[in-house]
């Protein structure tokens, strides 16, 4: 079984300690270990270093290679612009066929957070055993919602189509983008739906199949590339390609097109950690609410995120609920309520020429 | 006459911009010109640079030091300590007294904002017809109220004692500190008072006989400095004595115990910019209500106003009515309502151990 690691994303959503030069997987955005690392160790006794693939972005070759330890060089994969996950799938599953033949592949991305490995670890382990009975399908681990979340996508299931263990493994009706609350109470309510962790496994074949009937451009693509993979003409073949193949995601690209998607339930704690206010909530706050990470002070205040990196001084006076992130380079500032539209913000930027601060 | 121009005091409440280095009077702050530069500027054609007198801080005689242009050498004076206006004046006073004998002396705050600059000078023109009207007598200029506010001093006038010109002079009944909104609109509708400017004039003995009496401490110590003023031993006396020296304001500290205090009206715009929201009532703000200086940006905000030093960029997403002020080292959040706390914050950070950020 071979393992993917997705880390070639731009990481708007935390400007501005997320940067282009330093997107969320690489940074100790929690006061721990970097996401990646946490990600990479989450996947020892599962899969070993010589089966596991990381794609990052050409530009983030050096902090991602101080960071991913004793994985070998020929499975750091560079990719030459940001073309999301549909395209990063596409790409390690032919890399796997043209080194190994047809696999089982373990997709995931490398800035969630999840508790505990052990579970998820789990989990994944039965991942052979449920291609083995199902080789065409394209599998996704759901995770059963413990309130009405707005924040994430939803998965419906159908009916089980048969068992791993003693766990169920259900057909997947349809996928669901985030929700507004009223909807996403009605999902909770019904438990008939997972929230969706972005986490799948396939067998290689069944995922390139899939692609090439989804997204034939995405397919012709990788087709094109093959005869270079893993030779000296594989950059250059990459940074020729990549620019044409489709700017999507696994989900609205391949799986929600494909024929057979099953979805299994994760048994552990699960956060894709997707804004500021999210991040808060895995992070300690004081009485009266506040959390503060770096060098920050909060003066009469409830309510706050304060982040401040690089010994830059956070300082706030009577005020609530706002988002305060600050660097020696630039401050940000927003209320939790509007956290998830940092990404606006940082379109802004570009388009008013701010581009430095990115 | 003399000039004496008072720069000597810490700027705390424009923190983080204001720092310890480089207080509100020394920083150009409206993005024009430096405050004190400006108060120079308006005394020209009035007072001549050789009896014009500037107080500073010896921290801030570099920055001084480039600012005051064409001021000689030994008019300008490097206090050892922060201790507020009266020493200041008394200081100064006795330093025109040894080098000239008794003189009419005009003391000025460094960093007001003042329109027009002829308005200020025709007042202070009438000061040597007032002091020699009424020799004994301390002179304050009001300014006539055009609405209740609540983040000045006020000065309640009684009966006119003479008149200069075409300027009644009228005796000083009291003096009261900033009021609350219910009592600003009381002294605004009355009609009898004025908002007291912080500029005063006075002969230099009669200033120096209200120290002696009213703040002894101060009369002594300055008696004891006098045989070192404007000689290689200053410095070392002035570090001696300062130490000593009373922490007090001129209005506290002598104006309020005086025997004859008396006030005239100026005829000229004028405000102190105690705060970052006063400082943004004279800075041009957007449809929005927003007040930006420096790289700001301001996605669906209104209201607020924004302040970056140094190439650092202040970005906000949807919050109203904030204040925020950010630097390479800093970055200050607050209300528009609580902009007169942040010496409050400056006190904490100092109990905290963060100095270094002051």
């Amino acid at each position: 079984m071979y393992a993917v690691v997705m880390a070639g994303g731009e990481g708007s959503r935390f400007w501005p300690i997320s940067r282009q030069a330093c997107p969320k997987p690489f940074l100790n955005i929690l006061g721990t270990e970097p996401l990646i690392v946490q990600t990479l160790k989450r996947l020892e006794g599962l899969v070993p270093p010589e089966r596991t693939l990381v794609l990052v972005n050409r530009k983030h070759h050096e902090v991602a290679r101080r960071l991913v330890g004793n994985l070998p060089e020929e499975n750091l994969i560079l990719e030459p612009r940001i073309r999301d996950t549909a395209p990063c799938a596409g790409l390690a599953a032919k890399i796997i066929e043209k080194r190994a033949g047809p696999q089982t592949m373990i997709c995931l991305p490398s800035d969630h957070i999840i508790h505990p490995a052990e579970a998820l670890r789990e989990c994944l382990g039965q991942a052979e055993a449920c291609v083995k009975a199902d080789p065409t399908a394209l599998f996704t681990i759901g995770i059963r919602p413990s309130f009405p979340a707005t924040g994430y996508g939803y998965i419906l299931r159908g009916e089980a189509t048969g068992q791993v263990g003693s766990e169920p493994v259900y057909e997947v009706l349809s996928f669901h983008e985030k929700p507004s609350m009223a909807v996403a109470e009605a999902y909770f309510d019904s438990g008939d739906y997972f929230w969706n962790s972005g986490i799948f496994f396939w067998r290689t074949d069944a995922i390139l199949d899939a692609i090439s009937r989804g997204l034939p451009d995405l397919g012709e693509g990788i087709d094109e590339l093959e005869p270079d993979l893993d030779t000296d003409a594989m950059q250059t073949a990459l940074a020729r390609v990549y620019p044409r193949l489709p700017h999507i995601s696994i989900d609205y690209g391949i799986i929600e097109n494909a024929d057979a998607v099953r979805v299994v339930e994760g048994h552990f704690d699960w956060d894709d950690v997707g804004t500021w206010r999210v991040l808060a909530a895995h992070l300690p706050a004081d009485d009266d609410g506040n959390v503060m990470q770096g060098t920050t002070l909060c003066e009469d205040g409830s309510g706050n995120v304060l982040y401040a990196a690089n010994d830059h001084l956070v300082a706030t006076l009577g005020v609530r609920d706002l988002i305060v992130v600050a660097t020696p380079e630039a401050t940000l500032v927003t209320t939790r309520d509007q956290a998830q539209r940092v990404r606006e913000l940082v379109a802004r930027m570009k388009h008013e020429g701010l581009d430095r601060y990115l």
